[in-house]
């Protein structure tokens, strides 16, 4: 090594050492007759000291002039320092440098390798091996290496075994758009690149590999809404001869054990809650449930959707319109907020009449610490009427109640905006506090409008509760999946499902979502067929790597969490890609380009 | 979990226990009055017992009728055997069931899913999730699967920090062709798979990561030959602030670590050979040292080649033109083998006139048990001046002395093709013994006839010897690389290099391979730009792991470590891929298939 130490690694016990560093020059502090150096490396900053009278004249000079991410090798002496620096772990010491070497210069960086950089985003993507050099982004990744090794240690442990599936698999229009890869060799056909692993892991199970993981990257030719990237990394599993039960208890310890490893977390028992519940009570399949604030229903709407919940209709028949037209009226208690300003209430009601959320308006009673109540519709509303309400409610003095009415889907989805928002509002949303919850039970079946076909909600192999089978015929949006999502602070990081693992009942979800029997054969039959040679009972699950380490980082975006990332366009400005290619390379692919006028 | 137990766990000690096992019919043996079954699954083989009186007639009669690969449950008593089995961990023990349940059947399978099968190749591609229920197969991904782990451990162990490089990446004209992705959001564009994620790395260096690794995949669209897959895994590393030595310390470790956790095997330190020797005494840069047989010059060639070797000419003047007219000629000695028959030797010489091989004719010597020596040129050489060659050869009495003459490199390349088949002949490459050799200093370019111009022979990334940089243009084929090859039992399974971190060198590099200015920078301009900007003195290395596993497995073929290959026109048969796509995702994606009459 052209170094002895790290520039992250020397303390007082150091003392006297002759030592190498080699590193960036991070800063230079040059008054003359002195000169320091802060010399930075992956593992921390050292700082050289250069002195009038002790150093070479010729050194002390060439120290000066040293710029901003010059690569340095210094020689020298570890001495203490005069003034030390707590905030360092190198803080205590500095090196008197005897031999000074420039490994290679630097042009003046287009923008501050700091914490906090003057680089927008366009440039740190242009100049990303410079933007990996900040402390943030670096420490996201050396996060990012420490999960993937300790997901690999835990599963190891269980059992699994990692085993890489192909990259260059077939094309199914079912499901996003796929990535496809012309074959010279076989010219006019094509590979597609995996969406996920999903039919090869499932024919691990038929191998009789019986706990499978891998950590691999997947693909999927979206248009790019903001934090997608057309390629992904999932954590992707399949175990044989389990239930639910088990994948719970077996991915639950995953999650517990990155927790622990990484972040020295002990987190409680996830939580459970039924898909239905979840939208009914967060109006999300994703509830964040770092805080509280169930939905109330003032209104129920009729409905199979409904569970249990005894309200009676404490809105209707009131001459309001609004409310007697609505299927269902749903209200969040906002505790402690019953003096939120004209204005507050004015932003929460502008909120959530954004296109994006689409609510006509909001209601609000805000109930006083003095028991009074009042609210936007008190001329259609006594205050005994709202008293019902806040008990219904359990709101109590000094609360604001926030009540959307409409038809029931819609106006939960628009009470989870507002209640995230109200959430963020108050610091309920807290980075660094951790709330976990499986939600159960979710629909096997889900209605495109676009198509007028029903689609699998989690996808076609995923096996329908064999109680809700009957309802198929009937009543396809209830039949239930034996699906399951993990959810963190509101963020989807892993979901799965117990699969099917016979013919007949493959072939017959496939015939309710409209294959034919020729389309399923072509693109599935080859899994179909691995069915009748001995399928054990199977299911798996598979996380959002990128996701589940932003959300370890305490962020919101995926992308510093991945080294070289792609822009809103699929493009790697850095090495400017895509790109065109040769004519030569079409005709060996037996391609033309073909552009639309 | 359907089962308590696996079924290669049970023991003597579990007796009397009430067990659920889950697993495939291995084999049933239907005596009328007793039933056994094997009972397999991934760990093991437990038999099952069915017995007249003591298993209810139904449950007897069920058993009888379980067919091969069933996927059972069983549940019962752990009794003791009576004819224990001591070649299977669960031979002391069997179950009395008392309860059955076929969890799916199975048609019978097209091979037999025994460690020797029946299938054939293809037969065995196309249904490739049952061969992978063959212990051979399975067992080499478990394997495979305990490389990853243990390579991990040793890197992360060394400050390594795992980083993803991006798959979607830039196409690059040279060197292999490249996998393509036509954009569908960049019309006419078209992203590159990663034939290596050489230049990710080298900028992650410039972004100060220090120590980076990936076991990552890799693609290149050759025409392909036996055992090349267009999909491959590398092991691929990268270092900063390192010399050679640095480079070959890490992993010679990193080998060793392998050798030592997966196959309880201590390797000695790896001893290292030039390029240039190993050229000279084996005819390979990747010489198979599990045995000596050294070659020998009796006529060296005159050039710039040869290092250091003091051998007279010893066969020139004697009328034999063969010999005159030869730049070289070069001999093995096969220890012991003077009493080869003559049919043994026309063999030989018929192997090494093959096209594929294309020496002219072999020349041999018997040294004699007695002392005497007879040739095949005993017309031009009498027994005074074989003897002189014995002497040469260091040849003892009851020695075969195997010679060819040409053109050097010719005669070298044709040798090294007659030492590996003489020492398979002899049994000296024992597929359990392990000889690893560090091959170094590499030149720099080799010269291509076809495009006539020097390529770079590792790759254009790599670093002249800064000594031999002046020879760059007065003979380019004489300058070596920091270049340095892994070899084990002849078999390549590493390479890498210190490589180039300045933009000046770089160009100069670009400009010897023949790239205009334009293109240099249309290609890697983001790379030379990165130089510009600080980054240090860097190398790397990465590892064929699926080489690597076979090795390790003792297997000629990359095939079988591969859960999913591709056969050797590029086609999964199993998912039939690759394949024709939908004309609406051509139009989507803005190409045509462009069919050559």
């Amino acid at each position: 090594m052209l170094r002895t130490h790290t520039c992250g690694e020397l303390r007082a016990s150091d003392i006297n050492k002759e030592v190498s560093l080699c590193g960036w020059v991070q800063r230079v502090r040059n008054k003359g007759g002195m000169v320091w150096v802060d010399l930075r490396d992956r593992y921390g900053i050292t700082q050289l000291i250069f002195e009038e009278g002790k150093t070479e004249a010729a050194l002390l000079a060439e120290a000066g002039k040293l710029g901003r991410e010059f690569v340095v090798k210094a020689s020298g002496t570890v001495i203490e320092r005069v003034a030390k620096n707590d905030k360092m772990p190198t803080g205590d010491i500095e090196i008197k440098v005897a031999a000074l070497e420039v490994l290679n210069a630097a042009k003046i960086p287009p923008f501050l390798i700091e914490d906090e950089t003057d680089g927008g985003d366009e440039l740190r993507m242009k100049y990303r091996y410079l933007d990996l050099r900040r402390n943030p982004v670096r420490e996201n990744l050396v996060l990012r290496h420490k999960m993937g090794q300790e997901t690999r240690r835990y599963l190891d442990a269980q059992h699994f075994i990692e085993v890489e599936t192909p990259v260059l698999i077939k094309s199914t229009p079912e499901g996003a758009r796929d990535f496809v890869v012309p074959s010279r060799v076989n010219p006019g056909e094509f590979y597609a690149l995996p969406q996920s692993p999903q039919t090869f892991k499932q024919l691990l199970m038929v191998s009789g590999f019986d706990r499978y993981f891998q950590i691999v990257k997947c693909f999927r030719d979206e248009d790019l809404r903001a934090d997608r990237q057309p390629e992904f990394t999932q954590i992707d599993c399949e175990m044989s001869f389990v239930t639910q039960e088990d994948i719970l208890n077996t991915f639950e310890g995953l999650v517990r054990h990155l927790f622990k490893a990484v972040k020295g977390i002990d987190l409680k028992e996830f939580p459970r809650m039924s898909y239905n519940d979840a939208m009914r009570y967060y109006g999300s399949d994703k509830p964040d449930t770092r805080f509280e604030m169930k939905f109330v229903e003032l209104k129920s709407p009729q409905g199979e959707r409904v569970i249990s919940q005894n309200n009676p209709d404490l809105v209707s028949g009131k001459d309001f319109p609004v409310f007697d037209a609505a299927e269902a009226v749903i209200g969040i208690v906002v505790k402690g907020c019953a003096e939120y300003t004209r204005k507050q209430l004015d932003e929460l009601t502008e909120y959530v009449k954004r296109p994006q959320i689409g609510a006509k308006g909001l209601i609000y009673a805000r109930y006083n610490a003095d028991g009074s109540i009042k609210s936007s519709v008190d001329k259609f509303y006594s205050e005994e009427d709202l008293k019902k309400w806040a008990s219904a409610m359990n709101a109590q003095p000094g609360d604001l109640m926030l009540i959307l009415p409409g038809e029931a889907d819609k106006a939960r989805k628009q009470l989870n905006e507002l209640r995230l928002r109200v959430g963020s509002d108050l610091g309920l949303r807290d980075k660094n506090t951790y709330s976990t919850l499986w939600v159960l039970d979710f629909p096997l079946l889900e209605f495109d409008e676009e198509s007028g076909r029903w689609h699998a909600m989690h996808h076609p192999f995923t096996s329908p509760k064999p109680d809700d089978m009957a309802l198929l015929d009937t009543n396809p949006g209830a039949v239930r999946a034996n699906a399951y999502d993990c959810v963190i602070n509101g963020v989807e990081v892993g979901g799965g499902s117990i699969r099917i693992h016979d013919r007949a009942t493959q072939q017959l979800m496939f015939k309710y979502l409209g294959f034919s029997e020729e389309e399923a054969q072509k693109q599935f039959g080859f899994l179909m067929e691995a069915f009748e040679y001995g399928a054990p009972p199977h299911g798996g699950i598979a996380f959002g790597f990128d996701r589940l380490c932003s959300l370890f980082g305490g962020a919101d975006s995926i992308r510093d969490f991945i080294a070289f990332p792609k822009n809103n366009s699929g493009r790697d400005v850095m090495i400017d890609s895509p790109s065109t290619i040769d004519s030569k390379q079409l005709e060996e692919l037996s391609i033309a380009v073909s552009l639309k006028k």
